[in-house]
């Protein structure tokens, strides 16, 4: 099956729903010609803002999420959802509850919703990710909230790649603080206490402001702590209005920091050579030889796989300055 | 720093515990010299097998691993732990007072317990349990239990490298069965239906069964469902003793599957060009020429990886079959 790529493109530039949702199903199984597509919507991008959206299970993030997005909607905003799925097999089964609830607003008009899978995504979970808001903002999205469960190390690599990251904390969920020690102080630009409406949420702010203070660093000014609740609206405008302005006075991915670019072009390399490595020598007669000689426990993995890396030669990099054709951002 | 490699190799293959300690943390960096030590000891490897013990997270895991692992240094086996933990930001706290906990058997004679970070493994996390479980192997353990938590991708791909597989269930964690859903009943070799002192615990081992008769292939035989329980010590020494008839019955890694060492191959292949790709490039003009030019708006960040890639060649494979010195198996 050939794709038709330049429809699609064409899709998404105009507006497609159709199109939009297609594309990004074929840049995620990486199928021939992903790479040419996604340079064709480059020039495109570099408008949407990416909150990423992080949190212990439970704390109500997709809950927040909706109600999010809806808001932004109402004030005018273009908003998509990336869903990140740990879809474990443990998790996978409680989770997609949560995520065919949200699935709901999908149909509201302004929102467009895409769920990922954490397991097997061809190129990595974060430049999936990185794919899918593009093409996000490709078609329009002023602003694309990324919501992840912060368990794994993946999820939350995803969340620092946003602009702006929120962290969902909720009162009873074990040690309260306890949840947010490790790295996520950090990472977090806003902090939300969600379900309000519960005993303990004070204290949950007062734990996390009092921790915020001892991690300041001089003349950086702490990030806020709002309190929320679906079930009594509390909270659930200033968020709101928190993000919209943040939308209006931040850089968006089209500044993206050099650490970011550095880092996505060695992730894409990497991709590639994989794809390749798995390519050649997959049916070749010389790894085949060699995992028998390891079998018949003549040879070790080691040895083998450094030898076999011999054959690739590094040439001089230089042709990069007089690049082809390729995205120029409008 | 020099490390004494000849010394720690030296020192695991005479079964020394500090060198046993400290060759599985300079691996564990890929400190300098790291694959010519695990060359060195991959003779003496071959005849651990590994358990994989696996489940949801409060399943009791910790707990029936410490008292599986006693049992087997009773009946007279040399038994090592890797305790892979998810140190996730969120799970990282909670679970580290399981982790210390088991640590109280580590003095125990016979018994040594590794704990591994899901996070920033350099070599990935399949390919580290990989090298500690050898490390173990040449040390002189006969079995290897690798315990870890069911949540992330990652823990899975660990211990579906293991010989042989437990699953561990409780009666009344969320839907009981649910939790087992998705890709988990394919890998259990063993189903253990732990806290079995609770409420529900027969209607969970009556799920499995259910599930397991469905899931059936022909002839194969239906993974066995046993009820344990560390209060009442119900099934514990059924457990020990399935566990212990396995090790004499099971060929170890030693009879690695093609599989399992193209994947390993592979595996130690991507390792070392990733390692390659970010010190070639790292501090390269070229990468950070090409930087530039993409925050510029003057390049996309796809054509230039590809640019990038096109400066390394591939020679034809062939020098595998006359290798240099290298492993051979006793």
């Amino acid at each position: 099956m050939t794709i038709a790529w330049q429809e699609l493109v064409a899709g998404v530039k105009g507006g497609n729903l159709r199109a939009l949702a297609r594309m990004i199903s074929h840049v995620e199984n990486r199928d021939a010609g992903w790479k040419d597509a996604m340079r064709a919507i480059y020039p495109e991008t570099g408008r949407t803002v990416v909150f990423g959206i992080t949190g212990a299970p439970g704390a109500g993030k997709s809950t927040l999420t909706s109600k999010v997005a809806q808001g932004l909607v109402a004030r005018g905003f273009k908003v998509g959802i990336v869903a990140v799925d740990p879809s474990s097999p443990f998790s996978g089964g409680a989770l997609l509850g949560d995520r065919l609830r949200m699935q709901e607003i999908a149909t509201l008009d302004g929102i467009f919703i895409r769920s990922m899978a954490t397991r097997g995504t061809l190129g990595g979970l974060c430049q999936g990710a990185r794919d899918i808001v593009r093409i996000m903002d490709a078609f329009g999205k002023d602003i694309v909230l990324i919501e992840t469960v912060g368990v794994g190390q993946d999820e939350i690599e995803v969340v620092r790649a946003a602009d702006l990251v929120l962290v969902v904390c909720v009162p009873g969920l074990g040690d309260g603080i306890q949840t947010l020690k490790a790295g996520i102080m950090e990472i977090g630009d806003l902090f939300v206490v969600n379900k309000a409406d519960r005993d303990g949420a004070d204290e949950v702010v007062s734990d996390i402001q009092a921790m915020l203070e001892i991690a300041k660093k001089d003349e950086e000014p702490v990030p806020p702590v709002l309190k929320t609740s679906a079930v009594t609206g509390e909270g659930i405008d200033s968020l709101i209005n928190w993000l919209s302005e943040r939308r209006e006075g931040t850089e968006s991915v089209a500044a993206e920091s050099a650490d970011r670019v550095r880092e996505e072009i060695l992730t894409l390399m990497e991709e590639e050579l994989f794809h390749h490595i798995r390519l050649q020598w997959t049916g070749n007669g010389a790894l085949q030889a060699a995992v028998e000689r390891v079998i018949a426990g003549k040879r070790d993995p080691y040895s083998v796989a450094e030898e076999m890396l011999s054959t690739i030669r590094h040439v001089e990099p230089e042709t990069v300055e007089h690049g082809k054709q390729g995205g120029t951002r409008r």
